[in-house]
């Protein structure tokens, strides 16, 4: 009973996520639905990266919380569209509440609409909103057996950005584990190795984001 | 449809758990239930007071996990009761599963009882399991807008531990400020500042839980 509840709230997700999907498709537009744990750095992420975008490509963001407006301010200071999510108490975002956000935005003015996920490492991967792929920042403080621990999050990831490096001479923590622990859940991720508060590592990132971005965008565009 | 769902699966959690409640009463059983986002350090919190607190309680320790037994190896190392729920997706323990685990336990045995719920800062403030009080963790690396994005789960703690605090030279976060922001969100918070990894502030914490359950058990005992 219980099962067969959860399964149909999946399926009418599922489908408004293909709507979701079909309308981007027609935009051209690039969608990445950004996932992690609560302050892993999503939101630091997505400020470095904006910034370094600069006027290459033109972003949007939809930021998903519980509760306040904090992320959508600081996104907003960079200039770009942004609109704030609130769930009331839902732990994830869902295509249903994507689909509502985009009233707020201007998709033809946009090459990449970032989803910032509600700060989870569960349930949030259960959950697709019509995104061409997911992305995940695990931070090296987390330690090294959040894969075994978390192992949907990180098979469901295209993208795994390691972040706080910079703390690693502080940590009892090996960054080799991390990536081995990872690879071993999900071999086909792409890796980078960033710090948001140095910004190394952010370059490649950068460069693979522009890059990818670019090729999914029709040939006409 | 679906609130009146989540409303009769959240009413039959907490039948089950008044009834874990009642056999943990008779018992004279000290129950905490330990929350924090993934990898804030509910484990290394464990392992540092288990070791301290010695023979002097006798502790036993739930442990709730997605996946992998990693945290439950770590627990039996230290000669304690440990049993390890594996919830197989499920972002929250619930009364239910914390009433099969106690068939592994010996609870005459056991003067307090840990349940370390799912890393989540979200979903296992929802579900009480029959517990005394919750305790939840919040590593300083996580920042300063957790309490406001994530009001429910400081709603319901009674204690909070703010750990790390050996990598506030190298954040750019104030402890103060997350001290005012959970305040602000829950005036009434037992706080504690540690680290787990120095042992920064925990003879504190120790002291504060070995009163707390001795004052809990039954006179006679």
């Amino acid at each position: 009973m219980k099962i067969s509840v959860v399964r149909d709230i999946l399926d009418a997700n599922e489908r408004i996520a293909r709507e979701n999907r079909r309308l981007f498709d027609r935009k051209g537009l690039m969608v990445m639905n950004l996932m992690s744990s609560p302050g892993a750095g999503k939101t630091s992420l997505l400020e470095r990266t904006i910034d370094a975008l600069g006027a290459e490509l033109r972003v949007g963001v939809i930021e998903g919380d519980i509760q306040s407006s904090k992320d959508a301010e600081r996104i907003a200071r960079l200039g770009v569209q942004v609109v704030q999510i609130n769930t009331g108490g839902a732990c994830h975002l869902d295509g249903n509440m994507i689909r509502d956000a985009l009233d707020a935005l201007d998709l033809d003015q946009m090459d990449l609409l970032v989803v910032e996920n509600v700060g989870n490492l569960v349930c949030p991967a259960e959950f697709r909103v019509g995104e061409d792929f997911k992305a995940m920042i695990l931070s090296v403080t987390e330690g090294e057996d959040k894969p075994a621990k978390y192992p949907l999050m990180f098979r469901e990831s295209k993208v795994l950005l390691i972040n706080k490096i910079d703390l690693l001479p502080y940590l009892d923590c090996s960054l080799e584990e991390i990536r081995e622990e990872a690879f071993r859940v999900n071999p086909d991720l792409v890796l980078f190795e960033v710090s948001c508060r140095t910004g190394e590592g952010l370059d490649r990132w950068v460069a693979w984001l522009k890059e990818t971005t670019r090729a999914r965008r029709p040939a006409l565009d």
